[in-house]
């Protein structure tokens, strides 16, 4: 850790071991797969963890992530993004190769893969259940008979399912109002579920996101989960009561380049270009754009209290905390933030420092 | 165009240079030199139309960029950050090769500085002109002494002067409230460079923000203009009334995913790892986190009214738009979007398709 120098990952493997075989096992107990989302940490090195985690397949957001994972060996990807139709080509590769899931929305896209896929893939449909994001309306049988009319009359396309990420628990915060969401997408998924399985006896429900994964108890309904953000966790995570701080498995290390007591505040080396502008809000309503912990040999200590970056320009982070904390800091000194949503922190900084190997290793190369 | 599958930067050259050279004369009027801020672009190639406008020192955001673009060929380079003692390694390579100017705010960075440096730098001490971020604060002379004193003893510090970036004219609107903050700047800086001149008859005023170097036209007070954004300009800027949409010489090239009718709304390829989460508050206070426009063969046209990005997860953008844009969108299409914050699309997406020259280019690696 000595040697670093500019704002880096810390990834503790033990922890997102844990919340890797944690999931996996709360998978299993619901009679559900567990296909976690790998955007969150676009690496072949985590990968591997998920495969030790006995993982045969995985979620992706974009056509190229995928790639790269079919390049590190993974067989079966489901790209949860509406299918591109300008990466006809690369989608050809992928389908040549691996089980590729793509997401199909609409009748004119399926139409325009039917013409150019030159191999078979699989596909769901997603439903909006409510996060207002892409999917068909859980009552839109009309548009989504019109697309399985195109499945229908080509064995590239095959139907596996419906999809749907419930992104709007990410605005619940008590186990009530996160259990309750879930229990309104099983009542928009179950009748389609129904409806649908006769015609296609192997249809499958998936669902995913971070916390109602990890809090809500009874997932029964659903045969596969694919939430991505769990394996790292983060704060905002942490404040809606998905984990604990101790299941929080990734930290940035940012150089101290500037200490001023008399307003208690310090600046870091850490700003929008490493941790997005995402924030989350503390409970006297104040943004947080990361929470201040302390390193250590094996990792970091817990949230230091009230010490957190209440501002964040391109690579300055504006570090406000308790005067006997300011007064510990010395310019060319690393601290250690945990990120609001570790899966844009990730994405930005890709250079991840292993904590019990001590040794670094990359996120793949995408941009 | 056809092969952009992904989201890309379109870069209008044209429009750069106009950006570039009315800036440089606005600088020039004011008998200031121009050293214009590279983190919007971090591009070799985009550095050379600078230099085509006779600029000849610039100013960057980290010592790695200073490092890509020293390689580029730049021989005089401010790091307008405060120094980082984690990277005395290649402040020493810099500073062998390069007139090379640091900020110092402490007199224990400079003591560290004094011991480690191997070649002469410049410094300039930053002062917090209003924006709290990292900078002194105007009256703090027995912080500022404590630096010129360890300066005193080395020759290889060297005092240029006082650096200020008066970012919050980021929060003005209005020609009068921008005017008003930069004379509160130079009611700030000037009793400095009065001290401080009689022993440093060199000593250098240097600010630097887009929106006042755009907007206040008496910048005599100051030395040195250190803007960036202004060579994109951006939604934000756009909306502060620093420039007109015909200024704007970046937007970002998105396929269409999925259009839903029904809500008048389509997806786009195109999320926070494009675009960051920054956004503007629109007239009627909505947040936009992208303002549509259309394509065409030579760049794009004026804003589409009341299309906009209202969200953003970490790859889709959920557009928002009259009927009778929607009904024009079709899966597969490419749409463009003006960006709220230029330098944060530029930082995150790092390929550039080049409009006149139908020829694509790359920002430095630099994570």
């Amino acid at each position: 850790m000595e040697t670093i120098n500019h704002p880096t990952l810390l990834v503790n493997e033990t922890i997102c071991q844990n919340n890797l075989r944690r999931m996996a096992s709360k998978a299993k107990r619901n009679g559900a797969v567990l296909r976690p989302h790998f955007k969150t940490h676009q690496s072949a090195e985590i990968g591997k963890w998920a495969m030790e985690a006995d993982i045969e397949g995985i979620t992706v957001s974009s056509v190229r992530m995928a790639l790269a994972f079919a390049q590190a060996g993974w067989k079966s990807i489901t790209v949860a993004f509406p299918a591109n139709l300008r990466e006809m080509e690369a989608i050809n590769q992928l389908a040549a190769t691996t089980e590729l899931r793509l997401i199909i929305n609409n009748s004119y896209t399926a139409t325009k893969l039917e013409e150019e896929l030159k191999h078979p893939v699989q596909f769901y449909i997603e439903i909006n259940s409510g996060q207002q994001r892409s999917g068909l309306a859980p009552d839109a049988l009309e548009a989504i008979d019109s697309i399985l009319q195109v499945a229908a009359r080509t064995p590239l396309l095959h139907f596996y399912g419906f999809y749907s990420h419930p992104g709007h628990t990410y605005s619940t915060h008590t186990l009530a109002a996160v259990t309750q969401l879930y229990q309104e997408v099983e009542e928009m998924l179950l009748p389609l579920k129904e409806r649908y399985i006769k015609s296609n006896p192997e249809l499958k429900l998936c669902v995913g996101d971070t916390p109602g994964s990890s809090r809500v108890e009874n997932l029964q309904a659903f045969d596969e989960l694919s939430p991505g953000n769990f394996v790292f966790y983060d704060m905002q995570q942490l404040h809606k009561g998905a984990c604990s701080w101790q299941d929080i498995a990734l930290s940035v290390a940012c150089p101290v380049v500037d200490v001023y007591p008399s307003r208690n505040e310090a600046i870091i080396y850490g700003g929008a270009v490493h941790f997005s502008k995402d924030f989350y809000l503390q409970a006297d309503g104040s943004q947080s754009f990361g929470q201040m912990v302390w390193l250590n040999e094996t990792g970091w200590s817990a949230p230091v209290q009230g010490a957190y970056l209440r501002g964040l320009s391109q690579e300055h982070g504006v570090l406000t905390a308790p005067g006997e904390v300011i007064q510990q800091l010395k310019p060319g000194q690393l601290i250690g933030l945990l990120p609001p949503h570790s899966c844009l922190a990730a994405d930005l900084i890709r250079s991840y420092y292993h904590l019990e190997k001590k040794s670094t290793f990359r996120a793949f190369s995408l941009a």
